[in-house]
């Protein structure tokens, strides 16, 4: 049986983009977080595979009927948690293509195209964000599209172990490589410790300056000194612009000072396309002086996960470190060391061209309409922050970060009450389906996020959320 | 900006659907590989990003224009190199919904059916392909999609490397830990090695039996009694069913058997899928008796990149050893300890819903519709090699392996004639455009392989491409 007919599939394309049209227009009006118990979607599903084709309008009508009720609705205008991915429709116009072309970009010769395509984004994303141009290809760095800030956080530390020592390629690691974080980093930084073989112990917790969340450089470089002196050896240093508990920014210039030839990364995996506005280019203030730099398209810029964007000062340092070549992947583009070979950038050989997804996005809004989304979401955000401000039931946990709200009910029966108080307020709202928000711990409290930034979110769906909270907080208060 | 509206992406969707549509009507007529040179995709796209936005038709024509001439077209039925990737139509479909949902799978609690449809669908999955029942969740196992077979098999080895000693987890590696596999094994162990901190030191290549390329159990045990008596520590044995380079097949239950606790991973990333057909299930001999399970659903199971299905044997093994949980991931759910979390079963955090294109896929084939698309391909690559047998002027590398052939050209003149006669044959046929394969190395021999797996790949392809090699032997001997 061969694959469906071209003619065939424009049908039930077309079913599909209509699918989608339909629910993408009416996801505001479903309960963001469906009502479903474990097992519950595994128990309306058939047990075996059949062995004939189905309909997709029968495939369909499971989705309707199994998937969507039990789905949390990522794309909804009321989704306010963790931080929002937008799957913008622009996107996925350029994910359908890129799975219609169907290539593998592993190496340049096995599709030039996919390669080169994306370094023209990467190096263009570059200065449109301000990025130092070292960064850029012509500058000798690069980027690419990684999966997640995840891989890009793996990958980075591997090319820093191998900048500290090259014998990490033949010796593997010795135990006295160590890696400098904060409490407030990604848990994707301490997994990367862990698949890099060093081990949890290697993790180097920097406290923070007096009063702020921040890593303080005076405590890294005597971290640092100390462990030198002891003996270990530095190999990355990783301050966050805009950490996901609560926003927060290293102070980048003065850690890469301290850090001195130690590996910098700085995850920005949230924050960093904010910088496309210049009234949020601070936030990379210090970036020039690092050796690589993370933010993910697929949070706040509008693009399907996934696209995370990584670049590094130096394009020699990921193929360094990552390259294996077998004799069936030998070819002569990539001995004439003229292309860049994508897959010697990251851990998996198989590479989508993620690079279309993120040219329709940058086609459809064009720089200027991505810095319309980012400000009106930091505005309302300051809306909400102002409201939660003035009114004594609440208080701001810190202070605002761009487009995210950390708050507090306040019972005024002290910080336990408090803490009850707003786990409940948020469990209420998150039950009634018409919001969804994520909470974390801020010394030693319990705080609710309010992330703002799904592409259809306006003004009304935040201050639906802000009635809502104050309802169920008079309700909680009893 | 807001994102495109509902009904827009209705009238964008539909023009993208009918691109594809229009592409993959007419990819047969394309030359499989564009003739291009490093940098002139760069040289024709814009230096800067576009302030205000483009329409959808100026990019289109774009991709019409630059990328599509600079592409190597892997959906071609011309294609037979590497392994053929399928991003069948039907898999297409599946990959627009989950754009289209636009959710994150990484916890049960972010999108409780995108876990159970991928639980229910590996379990279907592997009772189709006759794998033994401990390898579902019901059998206490269970089964995932990783982007790739090198993700999976570097979470594999975290896995084995946990359960060799758990102290990994906070110590690292010790220097001591030993990887088993042959000079055929897919680059991405050696990769996975090199990636968990233990060099290349750790790699052992297990010599094969004698007049084969499999691994010898044999040697296998030795080495592995010799390590242990050393004070090394065997961690990961990897058996491949169906190697990269020509197909072979290492003997999984005399391996398992050898390697008594070590963990055993089999890669059969391009071959296991065709277990799927019951006279090809004897490639699945001993995988009962092994720890790990990886086919690729993106290669032969008509799948687009990325989906290549991981099972395990204990569903505890991947998040014993990968899982970090900070305070804004903790959720009821997975405390309940009633839920599987796929985040801990990777390296990312985020996660597609993968498992729709895989559901459209079995759904618009049936188990029958992707048999026969297995055994199409068996039977036109049986036909191959027997005309390479009868023919004076080639000659079979190897035994044909399911839909693999590897073939020399045979001048007269001896090995190094034959070689550079196979080469250059091959260059030939690759300069023309009319087919793409690749190579490898046998026993030092320069050999040619004809991968047939393209889910349009007919009869007339395969005699074409045999009549162009023909010809192009014809004039290469001169």
């Amino acid at each position: 049986m061969a694959d469906l007919d071209p003619e065939e599939f424009r049908r039930l394309g077309y079913a599909v983009v209509d699918w989608i049209a339909r629910y993408r227009a009416g996801v505001g009006e479903l309960p963001v977080r469906g009502d479903v118990e474990p097992g519950s979607v595994r128990d309306q599903l058939p047990g075996s595979l059949p062995e004939q084709p189905g309909t997709l309008d029968a495939l369909l009508a499971d989705i309707d009927r199994v998937v969507v009720p039990a789905t949390t609705h990522w794309q909804s205008p009321a989704f306010f948690g963790y931080f929002p991915a937008n799957a913008s429709l622009h996107s996925l116009l350029g994910d359908m293509l890129s799975g219609g072309l169907g290539i593998q970009g592993m190496l340049w010769s096995t599709s030039p195209a996919a390669t080169e395509v994306e370094q023209v984004l990467m190096d263009g994303l570059a200065d449109a964000l301000g990025l130092d141009p070292a960064f850029t290809f012509a500058g000798g760095g690069g980027g690419s599209i990684q999966d997640s800030a995840s891989s890009g956080a793996l990958v980075t530390l591997l090319a820093a172990l191998h900048r500290s020592d090259p014998r990490w390629r033949t010796d593997g690691v010795d135990g006295t490589e160590r890696v400098y974080v904060t409490v407030e980093t990604h848990s994707s930084l301490a997994k990367a410790v862990r698949v890099a073989g060093l081990g949890a112990r290697a993790l180097r917790i920097v406290p923070p300056m007096p009063g702020s969340p921040a890593m303080s450089p005076d405590a890294l470089a005597a971290m640092l000194a100390a462990d030198r002196a002891a003996g270990l050896r530095p190999v990355l240093v990783c301050p966050t612009v805009g950490t996901t508990g609560t926003g927060a920014v290293d102070p980048v210039r003065a850690v890469a000072a301290a850090a001195q030839d130690v590996w910098v990364h700085v995850d920005a995996a949230w924050a960093g396309v904010a910088a496309l506005c210049p009234e949020h280019r601070d936030l990379l203030d210090g970036v020039e002086l690092v050796d690589s730099f993370c933010t993910n398209a697929h949070k706040w810029l509008q693009t399907a996960f996934d696209a995370s964007l990584l670049w590094v000062r130096d394009a020699r340092t990921l193929p360094d470190a990552l390259s294996i070549t077998p004799e069936y992947l030998r070819n002569a583009a990539s001995e004439s060391g003229a292309v860049v070979d994508y897959r010697d950038w990251q851990v998996p050989l198989g590479r989508r061209f993620r690079a279309l997804k993120l040219w329709t996005v940058i086609n459809g809004y064009g720089l200027e309409g991505l810095r319309a989304h980012i400000r009106r979401h930091v505005a309302l955000a300051t809306e909400l922050a102002g409201w939660v401000r003035d009114d004594p039931g609440f208080t701001l946990a810190v202070p605002r970060s761009l487009a995210l709200v950390c708050l507090r009910v306040v019972t005024g029966d002290g910080p336990e009450a408090d803490d009850a108080a707003t786990r409940e307020v948020m469990e209420r709202v998150n039950a009634s389906g018409e919001a969804l928000l994520t909470h974390t711990v801020v010394d030693g409290r319990y705080v609710m996020r309010v992330a703002i930034g799904s592409a259809t979110t306006e003004a009304a769906h935040v201050a639906a959320l802000w009635e809502r909270l104050r309802r169920e907080a008079t309700a909680v208060r009893g």
